[in-house]
């Protein structure tokens, strides 16, 4: 780094500039220690402190929340977030802005979705849960569908059904539990019922599936999220009841109510629908073939307007680096943000970019997604192998003084999965999850629920890490090809 | 501990419950090591993981706020609060309820505050900020006080006045710097514009004080709070302002406009009024002589419904000695629970529970409490010596998986600050401050602020500390009376 950069960069940030970091002889081994970016504490402390110095970043993500509030694959809305997106990184000084094409699902939730409990067969309504259609489920007949209610809580229930479900609706209502203490663990175990419900509703012999929302809250919003279709299996309806309905219907099987429901659902599947990821970079200023990615989701579910998941992560990739480029700090390598299409019901964007890449995926050098919420940051997971875990761990350990310095096993993320079969070290910010799923996929997750510190903390810590990576004289330990 | 009460507690939080722990050989020395309570790791994780299973303390805040929205000492509210206090400790089975009263401030923040930009002398208004009033202010007469604005941005611009705010109102607009990681650092130093503003402004001849709010975000909530006159000054009536009103404000002063603003306040001071703390207590199995208090406050200010501030405490205080007593775990030592009058705008339940326990404060072994909101607990300050911090950390390590684990110096809070001259170690619950200044006194401080989670998070760790220090073999280390 030339001096007067570092300079110019802790003036900007400081009152009190740090003396300048001196280079190390020799820069550290592969297999790193916590001391060995020591030298780089100055730099990082700099950039933290632009960062909270700069609320930037969650006005990037108004703008995004006021033109794309709602932003499926193939909605309009997508389109405007794309719009956003260039905008944002062509304010940015971004180069290279480009969109890239691809083709994605096309589902749509359409204006009718209601779940009612019945007196007797075709009779009147005498209550109404609270709803919404998991991705992908097919439609109803206009008028809807009528049945009784089978509950099952969990696996060993499903496998033990028989034929008890048979021309009824099959309610899964396995909890996340509360007692992990990692809530993405607890979805983690949940989540089958929900991705793998309609399908399992279908084996049994069942007319639709209802599944409990994947969230710790006890409230009256639905969680949507994807689902999918076994080849072989028949296709049934499949919502998400909120955690409230999902009590009172619990509560009234279990006093030996027979519950009868009739759900009726307007959500559709159309043709592939043209869509595009977004990317624009800050060029290297060493080795600009080398890319360091940073990735998050343009797309969003249309129940909420996709504030935190993954809004927030669309606002932090571009604000960092844009902050970088801003403090004129220019890394040895190029950064490129990719804005994903169609995360959420599809991955569309990810296998896009993957294939289209293909040629470039060996001068990849990491790729760091943010997709678990604008939280403030508590550290990284990643799929590196022991060279890379130590060498990320010591680039962490700067961040100690935010509480981001945490680093454990994982998979990145899930838009960047699809570069770990080239070998390419997946990182993904790990902010704080106790209220990710107070938001995730449902109405609650609207911009009130954002705090601007925590984006900030976050982009700084994304910011951070960029610039340790991209700017390291040692390239990122790779990991084996599969 | 009996064998039989840990089982009873493991097997309703644990679904695979941990062998039970042994006793010791002997107690861990004072000077204890991270090691030292490995024995009580299993207790620990059963006391999270209760705490984590059951929302109890959300909807016991929730409680709070239906019935004492509003709630400044010697306000209706504030009684119906203590009422609030004593039903939900009758709920969770504590012994020797009662209420001790004290004598409270009684201010009245009235029905008008208005700020308003005028064109001249009595002029019309053309423009009106968010505002209110500091706790304590005098308020203005009828049709209000008119004069144009002085700015300060910072101490030594205060110092260097001179005579330029005789006769305006002087405006202090130093904001919280952003860059500092923790914002109660940032709040520390700037503060003193809030709480001295009016003496200062008196002092250079002005006609009030205007505040920049003490928060770091950019909104148009502003932050009330505490403030005091001089005795040999006049009283002049102060106001925080919001942060987007304050940068309208200096961007005019900036470009060299005269502003001119007419205030109008109806608060006032009236008599002291009666107020009360409420306790109630878990007795000890061995030593009930001892005590262990775990105390928050019950009154908030106005302007919010105090949902952070300080109903988590409350709620979180209640809720961990309730979790401790339905888990049958009866420490040694007595848990006592004080919900205190009056910490916003005197400690008068403070002093008066000081006062009044006088003879008892050498039986009290630690005071704990919670005023930091309720977020998700990154650990704990106290004011203890060497041997006390090494102890606390050694109990804290254990909270180390939900991320609770860090001690820091600090003073503990206001409300238990009148036992330290006693020579009781005092300990603040340390939770995430990324929010905290962005509800703080302000009309933001709503429950849907607050996440279900991260109270229970933050109960489990008060539970467990509590614990701890209650159960304790050893008493922990006094610090020396002063």
């Amino acid at each position: 780094m030339k001096p007067s950069v570092l300079c110019v960069c802790l003036a900007a940030a400081c009152s009190a500039p740090p003396p300048p970091a001196a280079e190390p002889a020799a820069p550290p081994p592969l297999e790193a220690r916590a001391s060995d970016f020591e030298f780089r504490r100055a730099e990082v402390e700099a950039i933290v402190a632009a960062s909270l110095a700069d609320d930037g970043v969650f006005r990037s993500l108004e703008r995004l929340i006021e033109v794309a509030p709602s932003r499926l694959a193939g909605s309009p809305g997508y389109d405007r977030a794309v719009e956003w997106a260039l905008s944002e990184m062509r304010d940015a000084g971004l180069a290279n802005l480009r969109t890239e094409p691809c083709l994605a699902p096309h589902w749509q939730r359409g204006d009718v979705e209601r779940l009612a409990r019945v007196e007797g067969e075709g009779g009147a309504s005498v209550g109404e849960y609270a709803i919404a259609a998991l991705g992908g489920s097919v439609g109803t007949p206009p008028g809807g569908i009528e049945a009784e209610v089978v509950r099952v809580a969990g696996r060993a229930e499903l496998e033990a059904l028989g034929d008890r479900a048979r021309g009824a609706f099959l309610f899964f209502d396995e909890a996340m539990d509360p007692r992990e203490i990692d809530p993405f663990a607890a979805y983690g175990r949940a989540v089958w019922q929900r991705s793998r419900g309609a399908a399992e509703a279908a084996r049994a012999g069942a007319l639709g599936a209802l599944v409990r929302s994947m969230t710790l809250r006890r409230d009256d919003f639905p969680h949507t999220g994807a689902m999918r279709y076994e080849p072989d299996l028949p296709q049934v309806p499949a919502v998400a009841l909120s955690t409230l309905a999902a009590e009172d219907l619990a509560r009234r099987l279990a006093a030996g109510e027979r519950v009868r429901l009739r759900l009726e659902l307007s959500c559709r599947t159309l043709a592939d629908a043209p869509s595009a990821n977004v990317i624009g970079e800050l060029v290297g200023r060493e080795k600009p073939e080398e890319i360091v990615l940073v990735g998050a989701h343009l797309d969003a579910w249309d129940v909420g307007v996709g504030a935190h998941d993954d809004g927030a992560g669309c606002a932090e990739a571009i604000a960092a680096v844009r902050l970088l480029k801003t403090m004129g700090l220019q890394p040895r390598r190029t950064l490129r943000v990719v804005l994903y299409a169609n995360e959420e019901n599809g991955l569309a964007g990810a296998r896009a970019y993957a294939a289209d890449h293909r040629e470039e995926l060996a001068r990849h050098v990491l790729a760091l997604e943010s997709d678990r919420g604008g939280f403030s940051p508590r550290g990284f997971d990643t799929n590196a192998g022991p060279e890379g875990f130590a060498r990320l761990s010591a680039m962490a350990a700067l961040l100690e003084p935010i509480g981001s310095a945490r680093v454990q096993p994982g998979d990145g993320g899930a838009d960047i999965s699809t570069l770990g079969p080239s070998g390419v070290p997946l990182v993904g910010l790990v902010p704080d999850g106790a209220r990710y799923f107070d938001v995730h996929h449902a109405g609650r997750d609207t911009l009130e629920q954002v705090a601007p510190r925590e984006l900030q903390l976050a982009t700084g810590a994304i910011a951070a890490l960029l610039w340790l990576v991209a700017d390291d004289p040692q390239t990122f330990p790779r990991n084996p090809a599969r």
